[in-house]
């Protein structure tokens, strides 16, 4: 009930997750999502992604196996061009807007992906990650 | 625990979440909006808005509070533009990137204005929408 604390508190929380979610948009312009991952996530991150992945599972706790999947994804596409946009924050989280133009190693095709991640922030770390992609 | 359930039943799930999503985005790209309402949303939808109406405050219950909010809206606003970008649908939730070119009629200021709204679809309804924006 974000409308029952001090306005100092909504105000500090609100700098917070913009202060977080800058830092991401900006490491992930960069390419350095990697890095983003390790500054910004805390141990506890819990990830949720809308198209499951090759083990066929949508979830992922912890920062080791979130950044294993990305280890993963970006050895599996060759990425053309990427566009991050935000953060667009609310409270304690904050949305960003991914594209990506990238090739699939393995087949060979090249696709445009579109796709909304959504952040929680606490404590100063991104604790929960959630994505919304085109089906 | 949407991992838990049977996969016949994810998959209605999501074609449930898409249908709702694409027929909003339709419906918004039409600047048909107060129809979206009328026709998608759930009587007890919840509003959760970025930034505080006039009145002060974020949060909106209601079908009706929330068309009212909505006519506010766009009396107040001079839009010239709009782009809405999705649906991106993850489980029982859907993500919508819009953008707004639009004049504030009192003030004059014309601005560009960013936004993602994220709704969560029950029973084929929107029974929550919750908007997260740039500061």
């Amino acid at each position: 009930m974000q409308h029952l604390r001090g306005g100092g508190d909504v105000m500090a929380l609100k700098e917070e997750t913009l202060e977080v979610g800058k830092k991401l948009v900006a490491l992930c312009k960069e390419g350095k999502n990697l890095e983003a991952i390790d500054n910004l996530y805390a141990d506890e991150i819990e990830s949720f992604e809308a198209m499951a992945m090759p083990d066929g599972s949508t979830e992922s706790k912890g920062k080791k196996a979130v950044r294993d999947k990305n280890v993963w994804w970006f050895e599996h596409m060759k990425v053309h061009s990427t566009q991050s946009e935000g953060p667009y924050p609310n409270g304690d989280r904050f949305a960003v807007r991914f594209k990506y133009d990238a090739t699939d190693k393995d087949s060979g095709k090249r696709e445009t992906m579109e796709e909304v991640g959504l952040y929680t922030v606490k404590n100063g770390k991104i604790v929960r990650e959630e994505f919304f992609a085109s089906a």
